[in-house]
C-alpha cells in the first residue's frame, strides 16, 4: 500500500505528526510496535504524574496538621494507585487512537523496518507486509541507558534492577530503593517511593542532582528531599549490583548499600537500532539521527522528530518538532526554536525552568543580569506553604533588556513556566513585563515581583 | 510637613504607588486608617486563600480514596485554620511595612481627610496633624454594600449578619450559613464553609452565579457545588433577615430558610465618603472617583487608583493603576490597558478568565470565533482529576486571528491565566500560539490543544 507519509513510532512526535499530516490531507500510516502514546504516555510523563499526584495527596493528608487538617491512619494504597494509573493510561491511549482515527491516519501495530527506496518512495516492512511512503517521519523515540555495571544486566533479568518501565508497575513498595542517577526520572521516582514509605537512596556521579537545572535550585531541591528522608550519595559511582546490595565508590572508598530494588535512571539514548536506517543511509551523529532545524535528515523527504534526534528528549519538544516536519512537508517553511522550551521536574516542590541558566549564558558569552527572589514575596505562596523555601530567578540580556531565562522552585511552577516561555519567545523587555497584569494572589506574581528588581 | 506625594490608603494601590514613588525619589507619605495591605491583605484575597487552601487539603484527605489515599477521622480544625490565617496576614503586613520603609515612604496611621489646597499643595489632616502634598494619590479602596433589607442592619449589630471582614474571623463553623450574593466573595466563602461542615445556601438575584463569568463555566461551577451539597436559590431576592431565618422571594412566592449566620456579599462600592473630596471638588461619577486612563482626576496632580475609581475592583488592577499614576507623576507617559486583566475565583475547581467573553464580544460587535475543549484533553488533568468536568474556551477575532479571550474552569487555572493574558496583551495570532511550546504534561497545554481548533 502506498502512502504520502509513513510515521515510524506512535509516541508524542509520531502521533502528533501523523495527526497533523492526516488533517492536512496526506494519506498517512503510523506504525507502533508497543502502545500508542509511546514511552511518555505509557511508561513516562503521564503514569509518573498519576503516582506523584497520589503521593502529594497522601503527604497533604499525613502532614496536614500545620494547615489545620487532622487525620489518622493515613495510608497510601500502592496497588490502588497503580490500578488508577493504568486506567488513566488506558483512557489517554484511547484518546490518541481516536485522534488518529479522526485525522484519517491508518495505524498498524508491529515493528517497522526501512528496507529501501524505489521510485514510489521508501519501503517499510511491518509484520511481513510492505508499505511504501513518499515521505518518512522517523519518531522511534529513546530507550533507557543501561551502563555496563557488573550485575546490572543480571539484575534486570532477575527483576531487581528496573528501568522507568518496570518501576511504574511493581506491585509492592520495596523496603529499600536505590536510584542510580539523580536526573528528572530518578528524582520523580525517588519522590514517589519516599512518600510511599521506601528507604530511598539516590546515587549520582556529579556533585549535584537534577542535571543542568540552575545550581541554586538543585541545591534547594536536594535539601528538601534530604529533609524528607531521602539519602543522596553525590560524586559517587556504582561499581557493582548484587541482589540486595549496591556497591559504589565515593571519594576513593568502596561503600555498600542495601537495595531491594534498583532503579536505573542514568539517561536515555535515541532508539536508532534495528529500524533499517542503514538501508537508506540516514546520517547518524553522536548516536542520534542528525536533523536540521526543519527536522530534515540528510535523505530527501526523510524527517526525524522527538527523542530520536537527540536534541532535547522532551515530549513537548517532540510535538513541536513533529509539527515543524509536517509543515515543511506541506511546503510551509517552519523551524523549531530551542531557546524557549520549558522543562519541569514534578517533585514536591516542583522545579520549572525555561531559557538560559547562568551557566549556559556564561558559556555563550551573553552579558546578563540576574534577579533572584524568595517565593515568599508571593502572598499566595505564603498562604499555602508553611516554611516554603522556593525561589524564582530571572535572567535578562544586559544590553537589550529582554528576558532570557526563568528558573523556579515552588508550588505551581510547572503550570506557570509556559508563560515565562512566551515572554522569552516574544522577546519581551523588562519594561514590557512590568506593564503586564498578573492576577493576585497567585504564585505567578513572583515573576512580576522579580522583574521590578531590574532597571528598565 | 510637606511631601511630594501623599497617598491616602495603604491597600494594593496605595502601598505599591507609595513604594514606586519612594523608590523614584519622591518624598512620599502614606496614610492608612486600619492596617497596611488594605482589605485585600487583611480581610480579602489573602486570608480567604489561606482558608481555601486548608479546605482543599481537608477535601483531599477526606476524599482521597479515589486516588489511593486512605485516612480516618479527618477533621478540619477551624480555629487552627484561623490562627494560621492570622499568622499569614501578620507576616505579609510586615512585608508591606518593610517594603515601604525600604522605599523611604513615611507611614502615618489614622483617618486622612483632604481639607483644601494652597500654593504648597493639598492639605491633608490626620489625627489633628496637617500634611501638605504637591500631589495626591487617592487609594481608599471600597467597602461592602449592605442593601436596605429589613433586619440587615440589626443583624450586623447583633453579629449574625457578616461581611467579608467578620466572616474570616468567626470562631466556630455555623450549622447553617446563608450567603446573600453568588459573586466571587460569596462563592469562595460558600466553598470554605461547605467543606468545613456548614449547611450552605447561596441566594442570588440573577439566574446564574459568578457575575460576568462565561455562562457555561458558571453553570459547571454551579453543578460542582450542588454536588458538594451547596444549595443555590437563583432568581431569588432576600426580603427580610431575622436572627435564625432569612426570608426570600422566589418566583413570586415567599420562602424561609434557616440561617445561623448570614454573609452579605452582594457587591462592593468605592470608599469615597468622609475623606474630604468635596473640599477640592474631585469629580465623582456613579459613586466612584472619575479618572482617565492615566489615573488622573479632574483636579491637577490629584490621582486615584484601585477600587475607589470603580473600574475593576481587583487588587492586581489596583497595582497597575497605581504604577501608571506614579509613572505619569514622574513625567513618563503610561496608560492602563483593561483588555487583558485576568480574574480568578478560588473555588475548587478554580475559575480563571481574561479578555472578552462571548457576551462582551457580542456587545462590542466583535466578529469572533470560539473553540471549547474539555480539560480532559490535558493528560495531567486526567491523571490528577477523577471525573473532572473542566473546560477551556478560547475566543479569537475572526478577521485578525488574534486571541481575545480565555476562560477556564479546572485545576491550576488561577496560575495558568496570566500567560493567556500575555498572549492577548501581545496580540498573538492563532498561528503564533501554535508555534509556542507548552511543557508536557501540564494543564496549561489545554490552551495549545484548543488553539489547534482554529484555522491559522
Amino acid at each position: 500500500m502506498n502512502y504520502d507519509l509513513i510515521v515510524i513510532g506512535g509516541g508524542p512526535a509520531g502521533y502528533i505528526g501523523a495527526a497533523r499530516a492526516g488533517q492536512a490531507g496526506l494519506k498517512t500510516l503510523l506504525v507502533e510496535k508497543r502502545s500508542l502514546g509511546g514511552v511518555c504516555l505509557n511508561e513516562g510523563c503521564i503514569p509518573s504524574k498519576a503516582l506523584l499526584n497520589s503521593a502529594k495527596i497522601f503527604d497533604y493528608a499525613k502532614y496536614g496538621e500545620k494547615y489545620g487538617v487532622k487525620a489518622q491512619n493515613v495510608e497510601l494504597d500502592h496497588s490502588a494507585v497503580i490500578s488508577r494509573k493504568n486506567k488513566v493510561v488506558r483512557v489517554l491511549v484511547s484518546g490518541v487512537r481516536a485522534q488518529l482515527k479522526g485525522s484519517n491516519v491508518n495505524v498498524v501495530e508491529g515493528h517497522a523496518r526501512i528496507t529501501g527506496r524505489s521510485s514510489d518512495g521508501y519501503a517499510i516492512k511491518v509484520n511481513d507486509e510492505t508499505f511504501t511512503g513518499k515521505r518518512l517521519l522517523i519518531a522511534t523515540g529513546s530507550e533507557p541507558i543501561i551502563p555496563p555495571i557488573p550485575g546490572a544486566k543480571e539484575g534486570m533479568e532477575a527483576g531487581y534492577v528496573l528501568t522507568n518501565r518496570e518501576i511504574l508497575d511493581i506491585p509492592n513498595i520495596p523496603q529499600s530503593l536505590v536510584v542510580v542517577g539523580g536526573g528528572i526520572i530518578g528524582l520523580e521516582m525517588a519522590s514517589y517511593f519516599n512518600s510511599a514509605g521506601a528507604k530511598v537512596t539516590v546515587i549520582e556521579m556529579l556533585d549535584h542532582i537534577a542535571g543542568n537545572t540552575d545550581r541554586e535550585i538543585s541545591q534547594i531541591l536536594l535539601k528538601n528531599y534530604q529533609k524528607k528522608g531521602v539519602d543522596f550519595k553525590l560524586n559517587s559511582r556504582v561499581v557493582e549490583i548484587q541482589n540486595g546490595t549496591v556497591v559504589y565508590e565515593s571519594a576513593g572508598k568502596m561503600e555498600e548499600i542495601k537495595a531491594d530494588k534498583v532503579l536505573m535512571s542514568v539517561g536515555r539514548r535515541p532508539a536508532i537500532r534495528d529500524i533499517g536506517l542503514e538501508s537508506i543511509d540516514v546520517e547518524i551523529e553522536n548516536g542520534a539521527i542528525k536533523t536540521d532545524e526543519r527536522g530534515k535528515t540528510n535523505i530527501p523527504e526523510v524527517y526525524a522528530a522527538g527523542d530520536v534526534n537527540g536534541r532535547s528528549m522532551l515530549a513537548h519538544t517532540a510535538y513541536r518538532e513533529a509539527e515543524v516536519c509536517v509543515n515543511n512537508m506541506l511546503g510551509r517553511r517552519d523551524i523549531v526554536r530551542y531557546n524557549a522550551i520549558p522543562s519541569v521536574i514534578y517533585t514536591n516542590p516542583e522545579v520549572a525552568c525555561v531559557g538560559e541558566t547562568e551557566e549556559t549564558a556564561r558559556e555563550k558569552g551573553i552579558d546578563f543580569e540576574v534577579a533572584k527572589l524568595s517565593m515568599r514575596y508571593s502572598g499566595r505562596y505564603v498562604a499555602e506553604n508553611e516554611d516554603g523555601d522556593g525561589i524564582c530567578k530571572l535572567l535578562i540580556n544586559k544590553k537589550y533588556r529582554n528576558l532570557i531565562g526563568v528558573h523556579m522552585i515552588g508550588s505551581y511552577s510547572s503550570e506557570i513556566i509556559y508563560g515565562a516561555g512566551i515572554m522569552i519567545e516574544t522577546e519581551l523587555r523588562v519594561r514590557d513585563i512590568k506593564e503586564l497584569v498578573f492576577p493576585h494572589p497567585t504564585v505567578s506574581e513572583i515573576i512580576r515581583e522579580s522583574i521590578f528588581h531590574f532597571d528598565d
